[in-house]
């Protein structure tokens, strides 16, 4: 791929910075996060803002325009790509390298005294905000918000924000009405004493409306804000999708209701004048409770004073743990989901190992397919992973036409894929020989799984925190002198974003909650041998109680039931290295596969995928 | 006991909160933090100010004392201890239950508007007083700082400070000359683009200087700071202490050195203005370097543009990790201390069960009595937990006359204990019955066994968090149902302060620092049942490479090695419970035990401990 020719849009953009029709005052350094202003991770077209300026679009960036100086800060994942997609009118910020200055080091360096530096202040968290405006503060600098996003005046081809249909989810679905969602989270602002709470991240507004969208690829989620009150709902959304009489029925919009249930439906651009209206109104001890993650244009709404900032959000920590409608619909989603794997990988074996013609993509594209002939279905849940020798060490690994390989009986192929049906998220990693494979990729597949079943079997005390597992998953590993660079898992949606809060599986010290009954992760160790192949084994995964012996003096026991009900390829595991506790393990799980996703793959009439699941739930015999 | 009557002493200290003599304005609140103005965990004396005013001497809490309330927060282990010791007067808050307010939130709650709260500015750390400002100020009071300490003027019979004579160190036990360490410190300060660094932690002044004292029980350290400039060392410490000829020598105070190498001493209550004169000279960009948990009073000395705070310090970090003089004279010490628990315990096996007139008390006594008659022994590293049955369960039991229990053949019993030695500090804990344990002392037992050697025959790759490996030591006993509520390690100094930073293992999600070869931590997981008994097996271990099949690509392996050679009670092991690589575990550890401590035990001529040690290092053997 060539880069992006950006000197014409620097030099526009250098002109805007300097316009007062968009600046108070000039601003020295313009700086263009990744987000929305909703902190989502994964974002529509029109807001791929600092993609369009430098031509860099992979998932993690910010560049900063001064004007001198372009410069982009990533991380290790994107390097390479970063680097080929950008001209030399850019500078790339490696993270993580011990010379790489901090952005805000950087513009203190290349800065002349007394600076404006410009951020939209939408787009940029409050907390991000805080930490930027301090440190530049500190050296004579000023950040300052710009109203007008400044990469929207010279984009002259930016897309329409998305403004797709919206999709109702009823109580089978959801197993709590938006009636006593909004109950449980005002009994909630009572507990806290907060008059008022704000919704801003995607998910959260539509878990809490029982609504779903499809403005952002794989999120099914809409452009949407909240302000829940403790008498009035407030629902800022834009285009005729709220005309739609099924979501009028849904939301009651036409009906006579008690007044604090009653739903106002504003266009989603007023929502700052809306709350800058609240935070006028507001008598003392009275607290707006708001994510800190919120933008810092929505934060400095309410008066500081005002403000009740947490790290996660009530509605975050009940929607991560999933009620019995919720665990109900992932389970049958998970059921699908292994009936369309279990014809994929039959379908595999029959092209791949004769023919020798499908490819990365083709494979993904088959998963796709058998996937859309389940119910339900309605797209994927992030852009699949089909990946086979030197691509699979590639964590992040999406096919495309220039790295496309074609799947072989040489090397090992690793497919992360997952999909949104409309009663679940799923997501899953298998990791497969079409071959022999080699007594090494073997050893490092076995330690893989020994790790993956320590974090699935692993029983630990109610309110035990996801990253004091993690360890668990590479203990096998480290004996041997291996070891992977990401996290052991991450929340999971239901029919939601496939990555959520608060919960997941990390080293990473990071605030996550602690783990609770019918709270949803994945549990996916692997290993990478650049240049060589990836090796990933990834179930999703519920948390329920367990039983021991001592049920910690009443605190309660807890463990995982794995969701995902896919086979393990044995051919890759080395039965040396497995304890007979092991082997109980995955001969146990094969014959849930076997009994659960058979009787499915029965009763839709597929027969030769289920011929398929049977070779490959054979029990699994270890020499004593 | 019977609790302080403090209202004389309350009404003294509400007077003195008013009167213009101590404070510029009256102070309608006044905090008593636990600490000294070092930040120390243990305390002099003269800095017991809050048990003073309390009669709680717990090691942690702190009191608040304003015109109409007195109340005390502590934790879970001081509930019961508080509420003896503290006369109704005061309000005994609970930290960690649920309806418990911090302080701030109470401070809100009970004071009239727009109140002034003092606090002494050198005890309460910057980061303390930055959260509690911002509170009470968002709630329109605020924190004064009062120059002089309130307490102070109402103790009359309060204890002088400490000033007792300086033990100095030489090359062979600290590796590293005063120059040297001088000189790396520098370097550190040059990367980091600081001018001054200060020295604020007793430990940290100790080991720059290769001095020890014993201004503080159990803590070889003196009470001084220090500054260190490019060119300038200024050491402020009191007393006639510095004249000791050794001391001067040590320090080359009457020598002609490079400028940049002489050490300016000065009066310890000098350090204050000498740092305002520090500040106050301070061009832009010179950088003064603090920990961040250093005192109000010394933070806001330098100018808030200039400072530069970490939560660990260069000296923290380069302390932790042991020169091969300090882990060889680890060693050492820890041999003796081993030779004097295999006489205790070979003692005790002898009077316990024929005779039932030892106490706890008296054995700690004789413990005591063994370690001094080592070579280099200089005190007790901590308070010896010497404990039997339903005493065992309470984790930080010191035996006084009123609790003291006899050591019994029905009872397990605990023993956590260590001393100082020139050369090093110990700290280990071995839990023994002298009858016969019942099965579920023994399960419990083997479960903290397996536990303590997961630990300690981890490998991980270079650059692991410590607290990455606490989850290892708790698997067996979560497995049935069983956890205890501590950390399982804990940085150790090297005769220096049994618990020192910035390494550790621990549930707890605090910045600790990778370990690294060199740095040695304890390993000491428990079990405890309360009212019946306590199990802990502790070693002290040492960071050591280890030898893995693929090396984390270069990145290097570590793992454990033991330091600690005292045998573990094989009486207490269920042996159906032991895997063979942990069969094996224990078996290699008794054998070094036998092989060390043996020969040392022949050395000194007590054959008596080495044939009980003999006899408790007989090898396990295995039903296959």
């Amino acid at each position: 791929m060539s880069p992006k020719i950006t000197t014409e849009l620097l030099k526009q953009l250098r002109q805007v910075m300097k316009n007062p029709k968009y600046v108070q005052e000039p601003v020295q350094a313009y700086i263009v996060p990744s987000g929305d202003a909703h902190q989502s991770e994964y974002i529509a077209p029109c807001d791929c803002r600092r993609a369009f300026i430098s031509g860099f679009d992979g998932s993690a960036g910010t560049a900063i325009v001064t004007e001198q100086h372009a410069a982009m800060w990533t991380d290790g994942r994107y390097f390479l790509q970063a680097a080929h997609q950008m001209d030399n009118n850019w500078t790339l910020m490696k993270i993580g390298l011990k010379d790489t200055p901090t952005q805000e080091d950087w513009l203190v360096s290349v800065l002349p005294e007394g600076s404006k530096v410009g951020v939209d202040p939408f787009i940029i968290p409050a907390d991000q905000w805080k930490r930027m405006s301090k440190a530049l503060r500190s050296a004579g600098h000023d950040l300052v918000p710009v109203k007008e996003n400044l990469i929207d005046t010279i984009w002259t081809d930016c897309p329409q924000r998305p403004c797709k249909p919206l999709i109702t989810l009823d109580l089978s679905y959801t197993g709590v009405s938006l009636r006593d969602k909004i109950v449980a989270l005002r009994s909630k602002m009572i507990e806290r004493k907060v008059m008022w709470f704000v919704v801003t991240a995607l998910d959260e507004v539509a878990w809490l409306f029982n609504l779903r969208g499809s403005d952002v690829e794989y999120n099914p989620v809409f452009f949407a804000y909240a302000i829940i009150g403790m008498n009035t709902i407030r629902l800022f959304i834009d285009g005729d999708r709220i005309m739609d009489p099924a979501v009028r029925e849904h939301l009651q919009l036409d009906f006579t209701l008690d007044p604090e249930f009653e739903i106002q439906v504003l266009p989603y651009g007023s929502v700052l004048s809306e709350l800058q209206a609240v935070g006028a109104g507001l008598s003392p001890k009275e607290k707006v409770w708001l994510s800190d993650k919120a933008s810092y244009a929505l934060t400095e709404a309410i008066p500081k004073a005002y403000r009740y900032l947490t790290p996660y959000t009530p509605i975050c920590i009940a929607k991560a743990v999933k009620n019995t409608s919720e665990t109900e619909g992932m389970r049958r989603a998970h059921i699908k989901d292994a009936v369309a794997l279990c014809e994929l990988f039959n379908w595999l074996e029959k092209e791949v190992v004769p023919k020798g013609t499908v490819t990365e993509i083709i494979a993904a594209d088959k998963a796709e397919e058998f996937r859309s002939q389940q119910k339900d279905f309605v797209e994927l849940s992030f852009a699949t992973i089909s990946s086979t020798g030197p691509n699979g060490a590639i964590i992040h690994y999406k096919p495309v036409p220039e790295t496309n390989r074609t799947l072989s009986v040489n090397e090992i192929y690793l497919l992360d894929s997952g999909a949104q049906y409309k009663d679940g998220t799923t997501d899953v990693t298998r990791t497969m020989h079409f071959g022999t494979p080699s007594a090494y990729e073997k050893e490092c597949f076995t330690y893989v799984l020994k790790g993956h079943i320590a974090v699935s079997a692993a029983i630990f005390p109610n309110g035990t925190k996801g990253h004091l597992l993690d360890s668990f998953a590479r203990s096998a590993l480290w004996d041997c002198g291996l070891d992977y660079l990401h996290g052991t898992g991450h929340g999971v949606g239901s029919f939601l974003n496939v990555h959520e809060g608060p919960c997941g599986i990390s080293y990473k010290t990071f605030a996550d909650e602690p783990l609770e009954i019918g709270m949803i992760v994945s549990d996916e160790p692997g290993y990478y041998e650049d240049g060589s192949f990836g090796i990933r084994i990834e179930n999703v995964v519920l948390v329920i109680p367990a039983e021991t012996k001592y049920d910690f003096k009443n605190r309660g026991s807890l463990t995982f039931e794995p969701l995902t009900l896919v086979p393990i390829q044995t051919k890759m595991i080395d039965m040396n290295l497995l304890t007979q506790k092991e082997c109980n393990w995955v001969n146990d799980y094969h014959q849930k596969c076997r009994e659960v996703i058979g009787a499915e793959l029965e009763r839709q009439g597929r027969h030769e995928a289920l011929q398929w699941l049977i070779r490959e739930t054979e029990p699994l015999i270890r020499a004593q």
